[in-house]
């Protein structure tokens, strides 16, 4: 009888054992793995969001808003949120820029608040109203005075979340090509002014009428219209109306410091990470700023251009015309608030903001203006 | 002769060759997951700050920007970059802020770019000067008309990278307990002014006092002092000057819109990665907004209140002093632009600057200031 033993199924029994131990430590190894390369995946989860513009692309400050802002997020997210920003007309016509965020087709938009009059009567205070508040006043009204609170209220049926994103300060009252001494100079003046300024030029004697930015060069030049607003001498300069146009009256009664803005898809912004909202929220706050600086400094240059190498004459509307133009727009907000009760909230605390700030303004901006004259 | 063939030792070689490629594999998951957890590691690198500030905690306005940039940064950056605020005297006095941060025991500090005047002659031209930018010009001047690449370049020597951050708007001229009514009236006039406001009010025949802000409702009840000029309605209805004080003069012709600062350790911004670095500068551009933001806000009720409430005599500087104080100012930045080198290059280039922007605002913010009356 062999006294052998056999080892081999021990061996075996052995090595099965050794190798379930490893293959088991394999499969939970693996689910480590898994989980750290999610977590880091969610972390690192990346958003290509595009953003529909009422601007031509690329247009000097309004245009240029978008394209900074989407650099601002792009750099503070590390990338984690791209936006590619469409001009008017690439993706949607400049005024399908609300429908096409509200819908969620696109995640974002970038225009301004009196283009949607139509679906929210109220909308223009949140850009600019004839006779309102200026850039300053504006930025403390949204930020510190109830004014973003309302923004929101009024969009959000809509399914969006509106920031202020770009501010154009005081405008000009426009180019004309016939003096305005009176009230009577007014009588069927046929200017391009839009919205509620142009329903105030129709109350006061007016013709009110909306021509495209890209015909008006012609417009003045035929005579199919007498004069037109349009932003500031930074724009203006670049669309040559002092070749077609005599004169170029202050102050922009109509549009005091237009506020403009970024529209965010309610469901888009939600389902952003806490950090990436914060990022968004806070590059339209430093473009909000930004607009304006750029135009504080480019409209200087610009001015002296006009009149200095143009031969601008430059006119200031007479006091007149500016009260009579004032008593139709107050006329204009009462019975506009008389119909339409959110109107009426917002004109009401607008106006309570407005009337305050005016006061403590007429003691400071405005009196050390005068003190420097 | 058995014909059974000995299997086990195929078994053996064939479970030793799945064990070695089990424990491979285990060997090399493990590689990875080091490296991936390392990779997350990185992005996830954790930043503590420290902020000094030359404003008491809390300080309405003023204190509270910092506290409200430290939040942006946090939120924006998920908590990775994350700055606890001291107040004056926490961890440096208030003018201690510049060495702190230019040493690099601190990584940054906010404060006021007039304060550190001893340094760089020049530095109140980046916060504000007599009859100097008011806060809309200011941003215009620092972010599109070179202002920004002077400020960094005083600072550079200093190891400190700056940041506008923060602006009251125009300042009041301050509380009298007596009349203005001509420039004899300034004669011997004790009045608390600091910097070159000071320097202007001395030239002009008052005498220029400095008396920390928590000592000032006591020199003015006891006559110590004739005037004082604070801030403005906001944060002079909290220190109680109506108390003690007759009247309240405006415009504030020495600090018609002072620029507030952050100020960062050039190794600290340069160690952070790209992403936090856009964060810290954005975050600054929204503050710089803010508070001026805040300020328009709460001015306009602080007012109402002083007026309303507590019957403040509010005066108007008349325009003989105006005139007056402003030759003096134009004589000193002469003759300092004359002693030193930089500041005649920051003086030359600001003065170019606040002309052009003064004969723009004159059509747009002023007259429609004046449109509006």
């Amino acid at each position: 009888m062999s006294t052998r033993v056999n080892w081999y199924p021990l061996i075996i029994i052995l090595l099965l054992a050794a190798l379930v131990l490893a293959v088991s430590q394999l499969v939970v190894n693996r689910g480590q793995q898994a989980r750290v390369e999610k977590m880091a995946a969610n972390e690192q989860q990346r958003y290509q969001w595009r953003m529909v513009t009422t601007w031509p692309k690329g247009l000097p400050g309004l245009g240029l808003a978008p394209e900074n802002f989407a650099r601002i997020v792009s750099e503070s997210s590390g990338g984690r949120l791209q936006i590619k920003v469409y001009g008017a007309g690439d993706l949607v016509p400049a005024l399908g820029v609300f429908d096409a965020v509200s819908s969620g087709s696109v995640e974002m938009g970038h225009g301004a608040a009196y283009y949607w009059k139509g679906k929210i009567p109220a909308a223009p205070f949140f850009t600019a109203v004839p006779f309102g508040m200026n850039a300053q006043e504006m930025n403390g009204w949204m930020f510190y005075g109830g004014g973003l609170e309302l923004y929101r209220e009024a969009y959000a049926p809509f399914n969006l979340i509106p920031f202020p994103a770009g501010n154009t300060g005081v405008q000009m009252a426009g180019w004309f090509n016939k003096e305005i001494n009176s009230i009577d100079d007014i009588q069927g003046t046929k200017m391009r002014i839009p919205g509620l300024a142009g329903e105030v030029w129709n109350r006061a004697g007016g013709e009110a009428v909306n021509i495209p930015g890209g015909e008006l060069y012609t417009s003045l030049q035929t005579g199919v219209i007498d004069a037109t607003e349009w932003v500031g001498p930074y724009n203006d300069l670049a669309l040559g109306f002092y070749q077609v146009a005599k004169y170029y009256y202050y102050p922009g009664w109509h549009e005091p410091g237009p506020t403009l803005e970024l529209l965010v898809n309610k469901q888009a912004f939600d389902a952003l990470p806490k950090d990436l909202q914060t990022i968004v929220s806070t590059a339209a706050r430093a473009v909000n700023q930004d607009m304006l600086d750029e135009y504080t400094a480019r409209n200087n240059d610009a001015l002296k251009t006009l009149v200095e190498e143009h031969g601008v004459v430059l006119k200031r509307l007479p006091n007149s015309v500016l009260a009579e133009l004032r008593k139709h727009a107050d006329a204009m907000y009462g019975e506009f608030a008389a119909k339409d009760p959110f109107f009426n909230k917002v004109y009401t605390q607008y106006r309570a903001f407005a009337d305050k700030a005016a006061s403590y303004h007429a003691i400071s901006e405005q009196a050390y203006y005068q003190a420097r004259e």
